[in-house]
């Protein structure tokens, strides 16, 4: 089977600290070629990977401003489908731009949604219902208009994450700096909860690190930037819960299973697909607001740590992931 | 001949006020229809043309906030492409992505390069360079890097605009307010020269409008916002001059070439198109700087306002540019 499978290029396949989506990417690519499919890659041309890697934008545009996004894209994604013919089957991951050539290429193409960033872009995916194939990466983030051949969960490598079976001392928050993550949120349950917060990832929003970070910040509540692959393992696992009081429908969170993997227990908000990864007072607990979240705190306790790692084990691996997808691409090669 | 012409959908075809790539086009569709061509006109679904009408994008993106014009064009552009089957050339007046589907399809493709909005877009245009056909609008915009089919001024219906012969008072400005159009020195111009001033245009750029414009309106000095079709003939064809101070590389000057029908002289600065539009102390002026211009408005006198009328008739009309498309059309259909 040879397969084609589009990344992002806004970041390096895979990223090299963040970019959820082409980490996903990476993750299944590599899988794919482990399980012998003949895998060619479209990233960017400093992405590494076992598949064969084909590009034409040198750089991701999140790291070179000269770079023009939409033009880059649009050569991207063009390059694929004028070589469409040389696949079996093309796995889209670059939202809906790619499905507006579908129409003119023969090769079946199935599109995972990583989520929708805003509902006007609904009228692309209602449009290709039904002439190509949908995956949603969550059951909370499909949407009733459209059909979907499966829900596959992302998977993570874990053999990067190791299980630290001692509890720490501080809480994590793990993730993009922007309201929609609730980083105000997280510190002030650290502060009820009377705390350590560690605080990682890349600011998004500028004016809210500034206004609602930035003056909470001092030796108990600290940000310490983005956190590469590596040092994931460590902020992670050395914490006694990671803490994910979000303020949207998260269609997954890839962070919360690095977390669990780690043994690191999650207390998070009742949004989106949290429900669906994190089982209720077995591997974190789901709550609805900040003084919820800082009285289970001490609940963090009863959870298991061998448990939080073995529901990464059960559902969330690269390995089950890989394994879903190869199903997906045969049920639609079957029907063509 | 079936030919399918793609209009851009930011604003209505042909646009209520601004719009100048949709007026070009409204212009050229309803030009061929005239000479029997069989024309299906992509545009959006407010358009008025007696060519067959297609659009799948119901309003302009620019005058209705709730539409994501990267959804909209996606759509607009994957419609054409997905029904080429039925034409036999299609016209692109949509900027660069449409080339990125053009590779998919069988029907040939011409391209009208409007302008390059930013270097940045040439990548796109350079790899589809000879695998499809590029018109410039004027030779000044003509990239080196590129092949063109050949260049077609753009020609306005002339009916709509009536010779003044009568001199007017006033100086007149007409297009966006931005500083590349160069309203500031526009009035400073008419300050130098003591006469009055009417600044016509939508405000693109509002905090150069509220810097370098508002401040210097008075009696003499008015901003009477954006003129329509029916409005633009009489602040047109009643002026003594239309200034046109770019401080860019103007493709091509609809609102010169409309003044010169109303018999009203132009003095613009060297960049450009200019020089190919306007013939130096023919029908209007070519200078250098805001001194310059405002040295030559007595000179103005000595220009025939029936000169610059004819010198529209013989070089800028609709049927020209009518004439010339179809024997672009010809040429590449001829390759085939």
């Amino acid at each position: 089977m040879k397969v084609a499978i589009i990344s992002p290029i806004a970041w390096r396949t895979p990223p090299r600290h963040y970019g959820p989506w082409e980490r996903v990417v990476s993750l299944l690519a590599e899988g794919l070629v482990k399980e012998h499919i003949d895998v060619t890659l479209y990233a960017t041309g400093d992405s590494i990977t076992t598949a064969k890697l084909r590009s034409v934008c040198k750089a991701p545009y999140e790291e070179d401003r000269e770079l023009d996004a939409k033009v880059w894209e649009a050569l991207h994604i063009s390059e694929v489908m004028e070589q469409a013919n040389e696949f079996d089957i093309i796995h889209n991951n670059y939202d809906f731009l790619p499905l507006t050539y579908s129409g003119l290429i023969k090769t079946p193409m199935v599109t995972t949604i990583h989520g929708f960033s805003s509902p006007k872009i609904l009228p692309v995916y209602k449009k290709y219902n039904n002439k190509t194939h949908y995956v949603s990466i969550s059951n909370a983030d499909r949407n009733g208009e459209l059909d979907y051949i499966r829900t596959v969960y992302h998977g993570i490598d874990i053999e990067k994450f190791t299980l630290n079976k001692e509890q720490g001392d501080y809480l994590v928050y793990f993730g993009r700096i922007h309201p929609d993550k609730g980083t105000w949120e997280a510190i002030q349950v650290a502060k009820m909860a009377k705390m350590k917060l560690v605080i990682a990832g890349i600011v998004q929003d500028k004016s809210y690190y500034e206004k609602y970070v930035e003056p909470h910040l001092n030796k108990d509540i600290c940000y310490i930037g983005s956190v590469g692959p590596e040092e994931r393992n460590k902020v992670l696992g050395q914490a006694y819960a990671l803490l994910h009081p979000i303020n949207f429908n998260e269609p997954f969170g890839l962070s919360i299973v690095e977390a669990m993997a780690c043994g690191t227990p999650v207390i998070a908000f009742n949004r989106g697909s949290m429900p669906e990864i994190i089982q209720d007072g077995i591997n974190g607990f789901i709550v609805s607001n900040v003084e919820e979240m800082a009285g289970k705190i001490k609940d963090v306790m009863n959870i298991s740590r061998e448990v939080c790692r073995k529901s990464v084990e059960c559902r969330f691996t690269q390995g089950k992931m890989v394994k879903e997808y190869i199903e997906v691409y045969k049920e639609i090669l079957k029907y063509k």
